[in-house]
């Protein structure tokens, strides 16, 4: 299946913000390499490395934004994740330069979800898209509405759409 | 989302063989245990560690049908992965153990897909579900059909339904 | 630097200890077998995952002698690394097996170190040597005496030595 | 063991380098932080995570000095590591941002050894050091004499010396 193309330009020159002209939608963006330790034998990017990626671009995205997920979870929140899913484009190789591009996409009563593009840092090429979906869990375990901190991450996300 | 109920019986006593009572289904299952190393801060396996777990399960699959995978790749192909999911229902802990049930549940003519369940290795506690959809290439990188041993290993699993 | 030889012999058929009989030393043996997540691109296993697999090696020999690490620290004691190293000798590649052999070597008053030796599972091949220097911490975080669970997996090491 | 201290300053604001006031020695440093993932139930980075650092450590060397590990690699060598160690003096916890100091300190005619001194990147405490040994191979496995580039980058490094 032919992915959704992809087409980033940054929001201001020092901004760590994208508009995908395609669709309007703004991502947040963070930069990255590979390592050695992150390829396989086939010479790419073993699958599960991407995961860690996105936990980058997420952590990125919200420390940006002003609420790092550590002082959501001094608060006494904890966001495990329910589901994800990751689809695979094109490979990434040793020492490769990339972008990842996060987004925070749907927010339920006890859950949100972020979508993650990661592109060639120098190539632009399309390496992955997914997405994962965290549950609000309090002190206890126990599954609750989402936190403030999240709130607030996810409306100064909204309220900065240019587009 | 509520998930399925998975209601594992061994074929016989000594099998790497279990049938779903739910569906009829046939999977293999091999066991693990969670490392100190697959933890994170918040006491549980992280979310990435399950693709090991995975492959763990697929690696085991192939070698009880007489078709390791490393040999798939000495005869000239290699399998990565174009998609994959994860739910997660239960967390594991550490030092849990768990069995990884794993079936090949799609054959396309360039591609294969696994579906893997994972469960508590004591309470039989539902932990995660999930898929992997590879493509098969061949030494040039070139998108290819799925090479022999993994067609006899697909219909190796297949005679083996007894229900 | 030449390494010392290493000449296992099992202690008995079904026995999970062997004796080195170049030095009468007694080391309790697991399996393990490589994934490819534990390959890089050079083919061989990411030096990394060798402490994955002195963790596996540490786990088993105290599940055998009757002290899982669980219960160490359900009883309160934390141990943390104080110090480490590792020796290569010859790489393990994808879906190699190995025999990770494993020996509690010292008891300080506050302090624990285990031995290493990972051999090839068909070859015998020796692929490294290391130790982990342990320190016994209670649940507030400070240093403190080997808990009694530690001194009792030492102490039936040292008593099944039979040469 | 009391570690030796370590009160690094930079050679210029805006350097990536730091001259060691205790010792006069000469470090490259750079930056990171760490991720859920590095973490274990024991709320720190797992042991093993430090190696990753250390990668990122020589990584970001290699190519401040002009001489990328990848170019090295594509001029036909690779630099398995042959024996390591780490003393580990603080833990980091999750989120924590980190300085991670490498230093080439041995030349061998086959090998190469780098030295690493990794600070918490606010209070500047010493968290660990550690080193690893690296031998040149050539395409076929053979153990070779150091390229030239690595030569290089060892003389750039020598040469940057300002005290």
């Amino acid at each position: 299946m032919r992915p959704k193309p992809f087409n980033p330009e940054l929001e201001s020159p020092e901004s760590e913000y994208v508009v995908d002209l395609e669709t309007g939608e703004r991502w947040h963006r963070s930069f990255n390499r590979t390592l050695y330790a992150d390829t396989d034998r086939s010479s790419v990017v073993y699958h599960s490395n991407y995961l860690r990626y996105f936990e980058m671009g997420r952590a990125a995205l919200m420390r940006e934004v002003g609420f790092p997920y550590r002082e959501v979870e001094e608060s006494g929140f904890v966001y495990p994740i329910v589901d994800l899913a990751i689809a695979f484009h094109s490979p990434l190789f040793y020492d490769d330069p990339m972008w990842i591009h996060t987004r925070p996409v749907e927010l339920e009563r006890v859950k949100v979800t972020f979508n993650y593009t990661i592109t060639h840092g120098e190539t632009g090429a399309l390496v992955c898209t997914g997405h994962t979906r965290h549950c609000a869990l309090n002190r206890s375990g126990k599954v609750t509405a989402v936190d403030p901190h999240t709130l607030e991450m996810w409306n100064s996300f909204q309220q900065g759409i240019t587009r």
